[in-house]
């Protein structure tokens, strides 16, 4: 045990750390006969446990002082389980339909207890690739964003609590530099940690690294990201952070949280699942048999965006003479003029959106870290063909974003590339 | 004496004070005979003493737990001592010549002793009353925004530093508050606070109540206030926060500083002087003396931004390989992309400077505190004739921000309404 008296677990301490925990003993029913525990971390940071008894399961999720992925060369603050674990939390009051709850915090030894996200759960990339539809999926994820951005923004929270909740998020620092490393810096400049599918895309690499108009627009995003604090974002949302049944949303993984822009967030979910829809070409057979769920896809990214935009100024209508102090109703008293607010700050938040999930695809294609919806197109030639073509796309998206007046426009964009 | 150990100064209670507390004793020599002391707060919240000794002076600032102007019916944390002193430190680093030295802070009393700002200088909006020419204000006050705006910034900080630094500043909460109702909200709703030159004014404070354009761009305003952390701010940075000789340039009173959008520093100063430039037609005799003033004036507007502009950019240049993380010289590594960011920071930097300084003039007329360079005018309609041109003029340059591109063009603005 380190002085500070944390200690990595493995699967036999995990069992002596249940035993001696009382809330999470009680999950298990007290009962510790024929517990099941297995290490499931398929993540690039941490190390998660599924644990089963016969009265009982939950999930340990523990944080190392470095990144899993990479090892002990990486060091990275394992103050980080504090942070998911008080945004799992905070989220989880907000949305509890479509968070695990917490069972147990303990950020000596980081650690979080939650409830396990049983089958037929599964990671949402993996259903993406394997072609599978999930009709709640728009209206779930919708539903999880509007209520977490809505209700942490200044739409909801006085300027009080909105600036001690910033401040407290502030400390998560170096989770904050590492998306903006991996996401804002690394694919626009030569980098060891850079990869892509090579020959194949060298010269795409090359031309993000030499595209001096996309990199004037990301460095307006990456200030975003950097300075406007918006909303307590879950902070990297993209299509392996969210497990779903066709009933169920579940979003996991929050420990990137922090005061951000709403976009970030919106636009890693919609990023990702373009890139979703670039790769099934890759997964289809000679008979294009992805064609119908190409077309789910784009739908469910329609209804994303067009769920997201309803259910948000609902709620900013519910409230508008709650506490919120952003657009006083003395002040936004006529019918023409809400209109025009609120026209005003979805469309900011519909560029951001679209701005953050086109970086958030580069930097897949041409960054450190990939998805497996590509990854997993064994023949090289045919994954860099549909690789290239998100690639082009995600550029023109950042490039252009501000000529983009609704999400069928993106849509149809998305389409056309395809005829 | 309070249970917490703070207890209010007055002029007997602080010779003691003094004669406690060595830093202080110290820089008066330890010489208390024929000590001088006289309460000057002209201010609207605090209390602040001269104190002159045959060995040396120094001035004591204290903050009492409500607004002084209003009283204890109007209570403001007393803590906003500290967030001052910690600015005067921040900003006396990096620009001594033009912040007073801080001597001592007493953070249980909400003292602050620092440099005597001795005479010949006086209070900036003063000078500009009178009609007195400071040939180098405009060279020095640039010289400190563009330092500690700079240096505070993500162009020179890690994001690491910035972010705990940005923590530290959500503290002063409740000051942030106060602006944003002053300066972002009672101009633009019935607020009993509000005062205009009535009845000359009426419609025109009317108006700006009704007037769904201009209230839908404060609220663009407000939001980048509260929510965009760019660089630690005076937060108050008005003709009032400035003490000149024709030699000297000293910024007193940051007490509203925290990390927020460094357009709101810049506006709040030439906003400031462009009220200083309407007010000028009512304190000038028949034969037009003030002309001439009047000119330097737009002058010393045009040299403030325009040396603003290069000095900033100097500091950029200057540190283009420092720590600072927002522009990477291996992304930004072109003569043109180096242009076009710069280019593209400056034109949003002049743009936020504009609609701030804008919503600055206009709650000093329909807002609760106005300015002594209007107030002094005693005939009320010719008060009123001044003031109302000035809030004309904001209300344009607050909403037509974004079609200036240059200070010239606003310069020449506002003299073709002198036509
Ligand atoms: N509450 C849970 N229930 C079931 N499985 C989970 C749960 N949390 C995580 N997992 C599994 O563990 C994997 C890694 O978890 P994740 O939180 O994404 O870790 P990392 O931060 O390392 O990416 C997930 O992909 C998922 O398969
Ligand atoms: N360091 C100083 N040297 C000389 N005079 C000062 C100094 N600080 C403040 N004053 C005088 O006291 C007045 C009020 O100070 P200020 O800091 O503006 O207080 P407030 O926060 O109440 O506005 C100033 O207008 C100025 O005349
Ligand atoms: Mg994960
Ligand atoms: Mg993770
Ligand atoms: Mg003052
Ligand atoms: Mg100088
Ligand atoms: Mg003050």
């Amino acid at each position: 045990m380190a002085s500070d008296g944390f200690q990595p677990l493995d699967e036999k301490l995990l069992v002596e750390y249940l035993k001696s925990t009382p809330s999470l003993s009680a999950k298990l029913g007290n009962d510790f006969d024929k517990l099941e525990v297995k290490e499931v971390g398929d993540g690039n940071l941490n190390f998660v446990y599924i644990v089963i008894g016969p009265s009982g399961s939950l999930v340990i999720k523990q944080a190392l002082p470095y990144i899993r992925l990479i090892g002990e060369s990486w060091p990275m603050t394992k103050e980080r389980a504090y942070f998911e674990s008080s945004v799992l939390q905070e989220h989880g009051r907000l949305c509890p339909d479509h968070v695990p709850e917490v069972y147990h915090f303990d950020r000596t030894m980081c650690v979080i207890g939650m409830r396990y996200i049983e089958p037929p759960h599964v990671i949402l990339r993996k259903g993406l690739i394997a072609g599978i539809e999930y009709p709640l999926l728009a209206d779930h994820i919708s539903e999880y964003m509007a209520r977490t951005l809505f209700y942490t923004s200044l739409l909801y929270l006085t300027t009080t609590d909105h600036k001690s909740a910033v401040a407290k998020f502030c400390g998560n620092v170096e989770l904050c530099r590492l998306t903006e490393q991996v996401v804002f810096s690394d694919p626009y400049k030569v980098s060891e940690y850079n990869r892509w599918t090579t020959p194949y895309l060298d010269a795409d690499a090359e031309a993000v690294r030499e595209d001096n108009i996309l990199k004037l627009e990301v460095a307006e995003l990456k200030s975003k990201f950097c300075e406007r604090a918006q909303a307590l974002l879950h902070g990297d949302l993209h299509t392996s952070s969210v497990m779903v049944t066709p009933d169920s949303t579940q979003v996991i993984d929050p420990e990137f949280g922090f005061y951000g822009p709403m976009g970030f967030d919106i636009g890693a979910f919609i990023g990702n699942l373009i890139l979703a829809y670039f790769s099934q070409d890759g997964h289809a057979d000679k008979g294009g048999d992805r064609n119908l769920y190409k077309k789910w896809i784009m739908k469910t990214i329609l209804d994303t965006w067009n769920l997201f935009h309803t259910k948000f100024i609902a709620l900013w209508d519910k409230h508008k003479d709650g506490s919120g102090e952003a657009y006083l109703p003395a002040i936004y008293n006529n019918p023409e003029l809400q209109s025009m607010v609120k026209q005003k700050y979805m469309e900011n938040l519909f560029h951001d959106t679209l701005g953050f999930g086109a970086a958030k695809m580069i930097r897949r294609i041409v960054g450190v870290a990939h998805v497996e919806d590509f990854e997993s197109i064994k023949e090289a030639s045919k994954r860099a063909e549909c690789e290239r073509k998100a690639l082009n796309f995600a550029k023109t998206l950042l490039k252009e974003r501000k000529n983009f007046h609704s999400i069928t426009e993106v849509v149809s964009a998305i389409e056309d590339l395809n005829k």
